[in-house]
């Protein structure tokens, strides 16, 4: 006998969750849809070679190796051939490039798949999850309007989610190469190192930072630091208001000013959009990866819960594909990591776990000899798009309407002998706590308008 | 620079392709959560010790195992820890062990996640696809019931995918067991190698078959071999003559009694289910795996298209987790093998790739000074639930429309300087080569007029 249990790092949901779960996806490909994005899945496994081509190698990226079991029996020297995808870039870009003559450009893609990464075991940390990716992929240039588009997404995403409040938070990474350029700081990596150390603001206090930056490894003057800080602790409140910062911020060089155009055209765009104020703000601390953003970056917080960090980041990039193409493919794209979102939204309480169930309705069974006449029933809401549930087998009644409350199935529906002889059914509406009797011909149109309510409330 | 390429024996499709593969997707799992049933989804991987507990070992099921950069470098002794699952019968019979005492018995279950099997390397069979899975498990006990149930379940999706009529085979093991059991062929092994011989008869002819097992390997008699010949050519054609040949089988042993008394409640309720008697027949040469089924047992094929073989298998199984659990736990259960099933279909011309896009509508742009218009037009679509896609950048507008119609995209909308002006705008109708004008408060009710209709004649 062997102990059932998944391997550690996994996310593993009981029905009721699983339910929840797969509304947010659900929601999530909806709204990525409704903005014209296409779907697209690839292969788990890709070859390794296509997969590590990036510098860091596979140690830091924590990579799953894929071996049959003839493989493995071979032992070959080297890496396996196949590894698990660890995000769901790489792929697009392997993607593109592959089917780069049979794509039309711009190509918006979506695509809501599982990534892997060899994590080290600790609570929150998982080494499978679910990324929901949106990117838009141009050839040789792709207009700055795209980046307003996906704030655009994110919007809808989240304000259908219906989670709470949120924000996205704008920046561009030009605005920030040209403003770092100007004090001095002009080398990539070395903005790095000094934006990691602003990054601990917060934690340690500016008194730290400055400290730090004006010490012996950077060695940056006061002046400098205090500019530095300054600017990163910008924040706009509202749609004038970030225009207004932007005009502050006066001319600088090429890029610095050509990040400013770019943070004004998206802010314009995303008005005309429709997107309301109060959902987007410039954050002149958002920096993203260093190394592979080049323009716009967004991260989104909950406004209620900013200690669970981002939940949907991205930004714009240059190229998506050189490793695999010798075409130029500009792109600008966001990510939501839903596992580690759902994980983090359960351990707040957001999320109930007590929703309706996916099943409508159920047929109660009140004796073995009325099983054909359920199963009519059942046939007649089904036909009608109500997904039910019949009682196959007799048992008490009591026994039946537990169950249907413990699984959160709204309709119980009964038809007795004498019922059966009226030509009617009684319905138990478990959500409002009604109960009503209709005719058997009338009984899905009528449970289809409670639910068409019920959906137009929720908003869905 | 790096060739990019998939590994060999995945399906990646075009999004064109992707859009007619995730709507196949989605009408399976409308179908099965219109039966009740509820979502499960299972890690890609299982511990190693937990998949490979069944005799026949790893090698026959071909599996691949996954190790992370770290375990790869220690080269351990022995078998990997995780390995992807190579069915989802596996991972359910754990899943339901693991979660014994959080879930209530009836489970419903339905799982749609991909599978992985190290194939040899061959046109048509793939390493990674696509199962679809429905089980129902009792405690203890399951009724026979059920087994009508799940092929309503089938007829309700083969119905809605709209790929052709087929016909549901049904056959019992208990009656097969029986009837072999009568004539001398009382082991379950040499059973199976009788109807392996038996399978042969369409390309060897009866007389091979004959010759074969009255020889010495079997040595039986040539009226018990007729005998059997006429068995396994039994069809039924509509419910009254599939009753009528159950009685004509007469009485037998107890298990071979029972297996027809199980048949025939299956018939009662499939057809108090409303199941067509078009959809479903007797097959008795239908057998499964021979030692895994034990009662009712299904195979589905696509009556223009029998070269396909079976779309949808499934049947009655005596324990599920026998080895996870002590708790006796029966179920009955189908899958349909969704990549090979559409790869098949391409195959025989019966996917278009034509099919409308999942986008609905494409916003033309006639000049760049009239993207705020598009964009707030789109806005409206999308706010009425219409997948919207706007042209962001200015071209001209016959190549705009050249894009949507390769797209399949079917609405494009159109508002020049004069429409605007006017507060209308322009939709060309693609698919019915019409154009009309409409005020731009009604464009996106009278597009959505126009979409309800088209999902309305296509029975979605």
């Amino acid at each position: 006998m062997i102990k059932p249990r998944t391997p550690p790092g996994v996310m593993e949901l009981l029905p009721r969750e699983q339910i929840a779960f797969q509304r947010m996806l659900d929601t999530i490909r909806r709204n990525y849809e409704r903005f014209g994005f296409l779907p697209v899945e690839t292969p788990v496994f890709e070859l390794s070679e296509t997969l590590l081509t990036k510098s860091g190698g596979e140690t830091e990226r924590q990579v799953y190796f894929v071996q049959s079991t003839g493989a493995l029996a071979k032992e070959g020297e080297g890496l396996p051939e196949l590894a698990l995808r660890f995000d769901l870039t790489v792929p697009l870009a392997r993607y593109v490039a592959e089917h780069e003559h049979e794509l039309t450009f711009p190509f918006r893609r979506y695509q809501i798949q599982r990534v892997y990464r060899g994590e080290r075991q600790q609570r929150g940390r998982f080494r499978e999850f679910y990324q929901c990716d949106i990117d838009v992929i141009g050839k040789d240039a792709l207009s700055v309007r795209f980046d307003a588009e996906i704030l655009a997404v994110i919007h809808a995403v989240f304000s259908e989610l219906g989670i709470g409040d949120f924000t996205i938070q704008l920046n561009n990474r030009k605005l920030m190469r040209g403003f770092f350029e100007a004090q001095g700081v002009t080398d990539g990596e070395q903005q790095a190192l000094v934006l990691r150390e602003v990054d601990k603001l917060d934690k340690r206090g500016a008194d730290y930072v400055r400290e730090t930056l004006t010490g012996e490894g950077f060695g940056m003057s006061a002046e400098g630091v205090d500019r530095i800080l300054d600017f990163v602790a910008v924040r706009s409140t509202g749609h004038a208001d970030a225009l207004a910062r932007l005009d502050a911020l006066g001319q600088g060089s090429d890029t610095f000013n050509q990040g400013i155009a770019e943070l004004r055209e998206v802010l314009d765009l995303v008005k005309a959009l429709g997107v309301p104020e109060s959902a987007y703000c410039l954050n002149f601390s958002i920096a993203r990866g260093l190394d592979y953003y080049t323009g716009t970056v967004y991260e989104t917080q909950l406004d209620g819960y900013p200690q669970i960090g981002s939940i949907c980041s991205g930004g714009r990039y240059e190229d998506l594909a050189s490793h695999y193409t010798k075409s130029k493919l500009p792109g600008v794209g966001i990510s939501i990591g839903l596992t580690r979102l759902f994980w983090q939204l359960r351990e707040a309480g957001l999320i109930a776990g007590s929703d309706e169930s996916s099943v409508q309705a159920m047929v109660a069974l009140m004796d073995d000899g009325q099983l054909a006449g359920s199963l009519d029933i059942a046939r007649r809401l089904r036909a009608a798009g109500i997904n039910t549930e019949v009682q196959m087998e007799g048992r008490k009644l009591a026994k039946q309407f537990q169950y249907a409350s413990r699984a959160g199935i709204r309709f119980v529906v009964l038809a007795g002998e004498d019922e059966l002889a009226r030509g009617v059914v009684t319905v138990k509406d478990l959500l409002r706590e009604q109960q009503f009797e209709v005719k058997r011909e009338e009984l899905a149109s009528s449970l289809k308008v409670e639910l068409e309510q019920a959906r137009a409330l929720a908003g869905r």
